[in-house]
Formats: C-alpha cells, sequence, structure tokens
C-alpha cells in the first residue's frame, strides 16, 4: 500500500530531455468563456462576437488567448512547480491555433534546462510546454522556469544546462491567422479608431480603468484553470505563513492587465506572443490593480498588408494610479506598486476599415 | 500620438439626432445564463428548461428578459454613461424577438433630448436604445436619460428638447410570443396555480425571501455585461469617495428583485415592458434586498385567449423587511430603506392549464 | 384574494404515499458544468473531457454525478424542506443514465416514511426524490429524511412509518455504463497510476489540499442549483441567529470533498451510489475544509472485468489538516473538526490501461 497522492516532483526529479504528459484534458466551453468575461470584464469584439469573429475570418468568437494560456499552465502545475518556490520567468511563447469553444486542449511539457542554486536547497527548472487541440494541432507553446525545492539536500547537482532564450519571438516564427478579412473589421464595433499606424514605438498609454480583487474571484478563476498550487486556496495555513494572506495565481493579473488595456489597445484583437514576463510581486485579495503600456516595436508582417504587430510591454501595479507610468528607476529596481511587467505581442489592423 | 484611451462624451458633445453605434457585439450563451442563475437563484421554467419552454412555443429556453437589458445597458455605457453624474430614469422599455443562447446582440443609440441644468455644470440627456439580433430583429428598445457632466461650464447650452414619454408601454405596442401554447404550460413545473385571473389591481404581494449581495457577486455581474461604468470596481478610489464604497450596478437589484418575485409571481413567464424606473438609492456589498410587488394593472391581449399581461410595480429594500410594503409616503417621500421603484409588465398565462 | 407566495410544507401536510412533482426543470448545460468546474476545482479527466469521456465509451463529458445530485437536491426544498429544522440524513441513491450537457431534468418525489416527535413539535419525513431526463430515463434516484416543523402542535400524529433503509446500495442495483471501454483509460490523462487493484479495504488516504469558502461562493453554488433554502442568503437576519452567520448549503462541502479527493482518487471516474451521509456540523463562509477517505469495501461487478468499485466513505474537516484522520470516537462522538462524513459507491479501472 503506497501513497495515493501527488506529491509533485523535486529537483532531482527532472532531467534535460523528461517529457511530461500532465493530467486532465479540458474540453474549453461558452460557459469557460462568461466566467472569463465575468472575471476580467473582457471586452474585445473577436472574443466577444461570433459575427463580428467571422466577418474578420475566424469559424466564430475564439476564447481570449490568455484563457488558453491559462488552461495549459494550469495543468502543468502538478507536475512543474508543486514544490516550486517561485515562478521565475516566461519566453518564447507561441500562439498557435486560435482555440473555440469545444474543443479540447491536452498538454505536456519537456525539460530544457536545469541549474542548482548556489545553497544546495533548490534549483531552476526550464520546461518548455505545449498544449494542443483535438486534432494534435499547437495552440500554445512556451517556456517557463522554476525554482524548485530540492527534495534532499545532499543530492548531487546535475550539470548546469541554461537555455538560449529569445528577448523576443521573431517575426516570422509568429502563427498568423488564415484568411484574415480587414473589410469585416468594423471600428465602431470594435470601440476603438486607432490602428497600427496611430501607434509609435515607446508611446506609453495608461489603461486609466482599475479593479479591486475579491478573494473569491481569484480562486474562481484559479480553479477555472484547474491549477492547484495551495498557496491560492487556503487561508488556514496561510494566516500563519509570512504573507498571512492566500497568494493569488499571477496569471489572474496577467488577464486582468489584457481586460483593462482595452481602453487604449481595443484593436489588438489577438496575442500572438508572450516574448517575456515577471511577476514582480504578490497580490492579495482586496489589492486594487491598474495597468498601463508601452508601445515596445512596430512590426510589419511579410504578406499580410492589412495587419500588423505590436510587441506591447504591459506593467500592472496595485493601489497606485498609472497616470505616472510606475516603471524600473535607472537602478533596474521596480516601483514598490508594480506587480507585473509582461512582454507580449499582439495584431492590430493597420488602418480603419473605411481606408482599407 | 493623440491619446488612446476613451475619455466618453460630454453633454456638449450629444445632439438631437445623434447616432450612436456601441462597441462590442455580445453572442449571448448558455455560460452567460447559468452565471445569471447563479448570481440571482432565477427559477422561472420558461427560462431554464429548454423542454418547458419549447412545450409552450418557444424555440428553447430565451435567456432572461433582464439579461438582455443588462447585455444592451453595459454596450451603451462607454457612450452615453462614462461621464455621468446619476441615471435619472427608464421609459418606454419595449422587448421583441427573444434571445436564444447564440444569438449575437448589438446596440445602437439615438439622442432624442437634452435639457441643461440651471447651474450649468451639467445636462440631462435621453437617448433610445436599440439592441438587435444577428438578423437585424429587435430585441429591446428602451429610452433612458442621465444626467452627464459638461466638458466646460462655459459652453453654451443647447435648446431643451424634452421628449414625451408615456407613462406605460400601451398594450397594442407590446410584442407577444407567436404561437403561444397555453396547453403546454404546466403549473406543477412552472411552481404556482396563481394566474392572471387570480391577480387583482392593487394586490400587493412580500416575496418574503431575501438576499445578501458580496462584492465579488455584483462585479461579476457587471463585467458579465461589459458594463464598465468605474464605480462600480475600484474600492482604492472609492474609499476616498462620499460613500467610501463600491457603488454596486443598479441593474444588479432589478435583476434580483425579479428572482425574489418568483415567490408571489412564479408565473410571469415574459417580460414585455419596462414602463419606468427609478434606482432611489445606492446599494453596497452586504445589503441583504428584500423585494414587494403591486399589481398595478390588468391587461387583456386581444387575440390571445389563454394569456394577459399585469402591469407590476416592484420594490427593493435593503435591510428591512418587506412584510408591511414600504413606500412612499404622502409626499412623495420614500421609506428609508427602499432602493428600487420599478414599472414593468409581464405576461401570464390566464388560468391553469387545466382548464384551458 | 389569497396570499400568492409558497409557505412551504409542514409536517401535516405529509402523507405516505404523497407524490410531488417539483418546480422547475433544469436544462444543465455546459456553463453549469464551468462554474462547478471554477467553484471546486474539479480535475476528473471524464468530466473535464470530451476527447477523454468519448474514448472510455461515454457520449461526451458526462456532468459531475454530485453536480445531477445538487441539481435534484435543489428542486425539492421548495415542497420538502422550506419548513425542515434539519437535513437528516442520505440513503440507498443511486445514479442512473448520466447527465450530458443539454439534458433536461425533472425531480419528483413519493413521501415513504413519518414519524412525529415526541416533542409534538415537528417529525421526520422520508421522502424518495427521482430526477428523471427528457426521455424519462432515471438520472438519481435517493432517499432522504428531514425533521420538518409541525404546523400545529395540537394535530394529531399520524402512524408511524419508517422505511426499511439499507446500510449500502448492494451490486446488483448499481446502474453500470454500457460499453465502458478500459483500452481508452490513459493513466497520464487521467492523473493517477492507482487503481482498483492498488487500494485496500481500512486503506486510510489523506487528500492534503484545502480549500476556503467564501461566502459568494456557496451561495453562487447554491442558487446555481436553484436550491431556495433561506438560511443560506439572509445576512440581515441571520446576524441575529444562533449562529450569526449564513449557514451553508450542507451540499457545497460534499462537492468540495469530491473536488480535493482528486488527489488519491484521481481514477474514480463515476460516482454510481450515495450510501449514507451525514452534515455532521455547520459550515460558514470562511471556515477552510479539508478532506480524507477511507476504503470501506471493494467491490467486483460481475461482467465487467475492467472495472470494479470502491465504497468510500469521505470525511471533510473545516479548519484542520487531515494529516490524522479526524474521525468518531469509541462513544461515536466525532472530532469537532467534522462537518461531513459520506459514504459513497465510485467506479475505477481495475489496473492501469497498459495491461488490460
Amino acid at each position: 500500500m503506497t501513497s495515493k497522492t501527488n506529491p509533485g516532483n523535486f529537483f532531482e526529479d527532472f532531467f534535460i530531455g523528461k517529457n511530461i504528459i500532465h493530467a486532465t484534458p479540458r474540453t474549453i466551453t461558452e460557459g469557460d468563456v462568461s466566467l472569463y468575461t465575468a472575471l476580467y470584464g473582457m471586452r474585445f469584439a473577436t472574443n466577444s462576437s461570433d459575427m463580428f469573429a467571422m466577418g474578420i475570418g475566424f469559424d466564430a468568437a475564439p476564447v481570449d488567448d490568455f484563457l488558453t494560456f491559462h488552461m495549459v499552465f494550469g495543468k502543468t502545475v502538478p507536475d512543474i512547480s508543486l514544490n516550486a518556490v517561485a515562478n521565475l520567468g516566461y519566453a518564447n511563447g507561441i500562439f498557435g491555433r486560435p482555440v473555440y469553444p469545444g474543443d479540447t486542449v491536452s498538454t505536456r511539457s519537456e525539460v530544457i534546462g536545469l541549474k542548482e542554486n548556489s545553497n544546495g536547497e533548490t534549483g531552476v527548472v526550464y520546461v518548455r510546454s505545449t498544449g494542443t487541440n483535438q486534432d494534435g494541432e499547437m495552440v500554445l507553446d512556451y517556456i517557463r522556469w522554476v525554482m524548485v525545492k530540492k527534495r534532499d539536500e545532499n543530492s548531487p547537482a546535475p550539470e548546469s544546462v541554461v537555455p538560449d532564450l529569445p528577448a523576443a519571438v521573431s517575426a516570422e516564427k509568429l502563427y498568423l491567422p488564415d484568411g484574415f478579412n480587414g473589410a469585416g473589421y468594423d471600428p465602431d464595433l470594435s470601440g476603438s479608431r486607432h490602428f497600427w499606424n496611430d501607434y509609435q514605438v515607446g508611446e506609453k498609454i495608461d489603461h486609466i480603468d482599475a479593479m479591486t480583487i475579491e478573494e473569491a474571484e481569484h480562486m474562481i478563476a484559479t480553479r477555472l484553470y484547474q491549477n492547484t498550487a495551495k498557496v491560492h486556496f487556503n487561508q488556514h495555513t496561510a494566516k500563519d505563513s509570512r504573507f498571512g494572506r492566500r497568494l493569488m495565481y499571477g496569471g489572474h493579473i496577467i488577464s486582468l492587465a489584457r481586460g483593462l488595456s482595452f481602453n487604449g489597445l481595443a484593436n489588438a484583437f489577438k496575442i500572438v506572443a508572450i516574448n517575456g514576463g515577471r511577476h514582480v510581486a504578490p497580490t492579495y485579495g482586496g489589492d486594487t490593480v491598474y495597468a498601463w503600456s508601452e508601445v515596445l516595436e512596430k512590426i510589419e508582417l511579410p504578406g499580410y498588408e492589412d495587419i500588423g504587430a505590436l510587441r506591447i510591454r504591459t506593467l500592472a501595479c496595485k493601489d497606485q494610479s498609472c497616470a505616472d507610468f510606475p516603471d524600473k528607476d535607472a537602478d533596474g529596481k521596480y516601483h514598490p506598486s508594480v506587480v507585473l511587467d509582461f512582454d507580449y505581442t499582439i495584431l492590430i489592423p493597420k488602418t480603419a476599415v473605411e481606408s482599407i
């Protein structure tokens, strides 16, 4: 009779090339989309209206790309980060085939890097995780690295392998939608007349709006994604922890920032890449989250006349207006309000439909 | 480089005849219906069961008419009431074609009235808003008026135009369902044996039950409707406001009162008109809402032998039982517990199915 | 003019053989499933993935059996337990035809036992409740007994009839799935390599994880099930009650315990019987719930080579780790942390797919 419960993997359990098939494939439904809208106030027309989405070339309203991200991420938690001390970063995230309600997403991961920390207590594990739909098509492929506890401090360190990670996903690696129909993109319905041509590199946008997050909300979200990390759910033990509170799933802030970014980036109709990201500080129930964005790069997409890409950096701050764009200082130290620094690439029509 | 965020419209931005196409068309889904049920405890058989609904002549279970209302209302907020000081009233609301899960609702508005206030700081804007489905059929058409800030106190006042609003939608303007089949209306399944014939004008009904509203609940609801009014979501700024709290979306109370009204009006299977309504006082998280109703009018529907209409006035009260029917006093001053006074018209079978 | 509201039934209103058709048939949808996942963190692959479910012989992902239970239970409340003092127990619960999104479930009950209490103020009512789908197929059939107030202490006691209840549903009465395909049961996707062959009678499993429950969460759940019992919703009156708090619907704990049980019973892919159950103590918003399980019985299923049944007893505890298996003492007195003691039967493959 062995223990029937999952102890999670420790640093020693990972080796380069290890493949993990994650449990609980997930059929993503209209119900998930409704909850997602209700938790973050999403208003992007492409994800909200089948008619709008079909008008620009989708089969129906695809689910928000970050909902796909959470669904894939959540599945990796029991195998990758149950014994994690910290979620350190993301890189090289590529969104593939759009996910539609009814699609079933399965997730697997491969260990691509390992580096023991000098304290001998923990190590950094790099994994490449891939979500695929029921037809085997990739829907999301990304790398993350986490600091994981060792089971035994005396176990020998593995050979260090640190993968070479790109600063950003390059344009030719982006998965672009087939048959985008710019003539169907109605700016009255999308909610903004600001398009690719109107944005400038270095431009900063305060998204103005803010949301206070309740404990019930972040727990409902995190369970929806079937993310089981204990720190999000148990106030009985959290009250005696360093923070005294349940820690919020960092991804909740990513989606909240995306929701807030509608006010300023309403035409960012599709996320195509996650270039990097850092959860700068923890968030808790009761925090109020604001966000601002900076345009890092304007990307031409060869073969696509009517859409371009923008590389965007969105920062989320807690209990602090973003009117002054709270950021890192010259020493790289973040303003104390910053909780998220996220770098991603979106698609946006080049100009208003009238002139296409 | 211009500001990319939406500042909303000020009083000066409205003119008689101005047409606004609102952003973010919305495909309403089964997921939205589940959340609606879960937020308000809806139990009307017509909206709960495809079988019941089809048995009385619908194509499937239509969504609750007030869910349609919120979806349409929410879309108007960024253009009409982002700079509103108060939501003053509703009139002439007509529910048209039933909305079924899968339908996509788009909303547009026309400015039909303007009146600057004597203080020169604000004005009243009257708009007629219309929601239509993917086939262009009207699903809701209603008038509301809001008090909106002026951008500049010195800008000249427009000519005052105050539309002539009916006290109630007249019977001949009601949109009645095709092919209602009274024989399919089973009172065991609907939950009540009280029908049109059993109600009397002037009758008052205490709906007995009550609900305490949590902050997470009203925010989840309001975001589901894609209503972006800042006052509902930001405790960080609300704590320093006059109220010190997030204000609840008034429509949340309308639906909660409708949910409570099941206990007394279970056979009110369809809402056909909003005659008027007033949010008498604000509500906040933690408030407990009760409701009572008064039958204002019994309406015969020519050509419909087995259904009639009731014009109902439902009042919602906070932290106060409605056993004594809290109301306005002789001077028109409301009992301090009253938060909503809502006047609408419902359809109800004339008598139990056995005797039809 | 009679009262239009439902006063509920009192003890005197029940008689042996009384049949009650409950109101509000319910079409169960993907939206309900999403909320259920989001409220309890369900991860069983069979309920999560259409592909997985179809691979083992279901038509699609069936809804969690306890979601079916809550939907059926909720409908009985207005007729059976609106005037109940206590929900005393469950017996002989058999899950029949799986429920799929889109199915409409109707509920009826028959009174099968009555026993007045010696105080003359209350009596125990035993009902057998049956949920059926749109094709008239039984989806759940179970007995519960509740203590109900008498309307009048002076009314005469009925003849006592106490039904003979089985300690557990016997194997031959279980409704087993047609065409189960063990070869499709992938343990990588189900999340565990522990199968029927690996469990032993008397084995105890601490499910480790825990969840803190917010007021918004249990109210959202209880309304989703259209359960109208007043004690769950009204803090305005609850603040003056014996507990000072809203009481949580006991079924919320059943589902939470089932969700937690994934960690140790991940391959329990179908619940087939509720043998008994007791809500040992009330729970409130803010409580943190843990769970542990004991294997009571291993059941061979004649004609089914690749699946067996386990009779499981799951206990939920509040604000107390289950590492030490809090239980009844020798006198039958429960550890003060125990809130639920639930006895049910699940199906589980006999061994990993590789060796079938």
